[in-house]
């Protein structure tokens, strides 16, 4: 489109974005022009019902909606440690990141490495991983069907170190009970026996991050709640604005409902091969006409609804002696028909297998496996 | 002296300091000389008894005697928020530093801004605050006897928000129980009935300011042992040395066993002309016959120790009738005096508060009040 035409178009749009200034410069109008395009793609009411799908809670609803409606780009977050492998169960929040990006919101993944080094790893290996989350990450969401051009990722000790962050930290401190931090951490934080005070500073520094990292929401599971609350309560209390609370559901594993990082077979790694994938989907947990395992809850919340975004169906490969392929659109039909023992788990489970082994050959592996070596050598 | 005299003394003494490059630097081979005199007047024992005298404990007895035989100069702090007007309580700590002047430390006090700050106090009366306490706490030193060289004021909002003491506060957080630091907060931090993180972190930031300080000794009263204990056990955990812990005696207040902060006649402040020390003093709690009250403890643990030091003897002066003036180099008269009431609290009331006037007389008023003004207007 020339820049005549551009113009024009945006006059149409949106006016008010062409400033004098704007009016000699061709590359910033066709940025705005991208911008108002992919506004005009959703409404507001379809971004907010983009945000909210598949969420267990949020915080701040009405919020949110105006927030759509008045800021062009809004920021969220989500907060992990750069620890354990990147696995498959990343994929649920990883479709949330999708859907804030595809929503018009610049996303922020904080890689909480203070955190991560207090738990005893070194900071050599920490850096590391931190390395290789910021590469696989931004893979994973391509992969998933999303731009990562508004996906930043920030350290945490590049910003939780610093003087007015701390100074904020021990403000919140004087104000925050440590009643309210104990039930705060209680749901995240490993407390054990003989807790930990740094147990009790995390909801606290979690509070700081949603200022310091200047975001509008936060994206967290339900486990999040009690230090989301705790945040929403206290921040207007040291002069900041509480922030919107996304959650998503917490879901069972996908293999099994106990995953232990010790043990690599109850995780699909995001670079594990096809035959990997099946075999270890093979052992998943799933009964015989029982919905209530990671399987069903995997195509519920993330397979599903890809296949829903994509306007594709799922196709369930079987002999013709048990009934032949058979193809779904629709989850509640599977739920049905497994309930109903007309679906066999050994076909549903090999199904999943060939679609998730499908978006991770989508993973520019060459660019992520030497990263992948040196943090979990 | 001149120049080659020097020379000769310091080779008489302690040839190791004679270096060839300060063979031609008369000034650096005058700091020595003054150095080696001081040192010279006081062994090693006597220095170690000097600091001892009258303190409840010392953790760390061998470290001590060990410091003082190795450093040419050890370094001690004493924390205090710069909150209250600093009062003739103040004189009890006061002793205990000038005897750490005199025994060749480097005296370090650590005025805890932040801490004043999120007990909601505004920056701009704490930084005024800090002003009149650094002004009037040197007067004091000198006002007891001591050399102000070696007394030097630290800022804790300059040391304490720095990235690297944070991040070991939150590494000591990560090996400290939150049972520990409620233990060792108890006796200081005032808790209540819904008490804030912030009064547990404070313990962790406390031994954290030994390392931050480059401190070989801390001194507080008996109220910080449990702080002090918990500084010991677990800075080693995080790769730092465990400090020598000196502890002052906590005293019954001079007027009364209740000092009020809001009630100014509760204390005598540091500005008191001789005639409010008199008319505050007149109302010191002190029972006829009876021992146990803040004058004694005053006499015993300051005003006969300084009498001592300067070989002097204390006048209680009396009308005849009562048996006219008295003299006592020993505080253990005066308590036998007073227990068989040969002596009686009235005349050692205005004894004690002559004896606090003409040490008050000493200060700069000139220097101070201006910033006194400031501070509490």
């Amino acid at each position: 489109m020339d820049f005549f035409k551009q113009k024009t178009l945006i006059r149409f749009i949106n006016p008010s974005l062409l400033s004098s200034s704007d009016n000699k410069n061709p590359n910033l109008l066709r940025i705005q022009l991208i911008i108002i395009y992919k506004m005009a793609q959703l409404s507001v009411e379809q971004r907010f019902e983009l945000i909210k799908r598949n969420t267990a809670e949020i915080i701040g609803e009405e919020d949110l909606k105006k927030l759509l409606k008045e800021k062009k780009t809004p920021v969220a977050y989500l907060g992990t440690a750069p620890t354990g492998k990147p696995h498959v169960g990343y994929f649920l929040w990883g479709l949330k990141v999708c859907d804030l990006l595809k929503a018009g919101f610049h996303v922020k993944i904080l890689l909480a490495d203070i955190h991560a080094v207090l738990d005893n790893t070194p900071w050599s290996i920490i850096d590391a991983r931190y390395d290789y989350y910021a590469a696989i990450i931004p893979e994973m969401i391509k992969a998933l069907g999303a731009d990562t051009k508004e996906l930043e990722f920030v350290k945490g000790s590049e910003m939780q170190l610093k003087p007015e962050y701390m100074y904020d930290l021990l403000q919140l401190s004087s104000h925050v009970s440590v009643h309210d931090c104990e039930k705060a951490a209680s749901e995240v934080v490993k407390m054990g026996d003989n807790p930990k005070l740094s147990g009790l500073i995390y909801p606290l520094m979690q509070a700081c991050d949603e200022q310091y990292l200047g975001v509008d929401v936060q994206l967290g599971g339900t486990d999040q709640r009690k230090i989301m609350v705790l945040a929403r309560e206290n921040l207007p209390k040291i002069g900041y604005e509480r922030r919107i609370e996304l959650m998503n559901p917490l879901l069972p594993g996908l293999i099994g409902k106990k995953m232990s990082s010790s043990d690599p077979n109850t995780k699909i790694d995001l670079l594990d091969n096809e035959e990997a994938v099946k075999k270890k989907l093979n052992k998943a947990e799933f009964i015989e006409g029982d919905i209530d395992n990671g399987v069903m809850a995997f195509l519920e919340y993330f397979l599903m609804v890809i296949k829903k975004d994509k306007k594709e169906k799922l196709l369930i490969e079987r002999p013709e002696k048990f009934g032949g392929n058979v193809e779904y659109s629709d989850f509640e039909v599977i739920k049905k028909d497994v309930i109903s023992k007309k679906l066999h788990p050994m076909d549903v489970k090999l199904a999943v297998a060939k679609e998730i082994s499908k978006i991770l050959s989508n993973i520019d592996r060459k660019k992520v496996e030497p990263l992948e070596k040196k943090a979990y050598s």
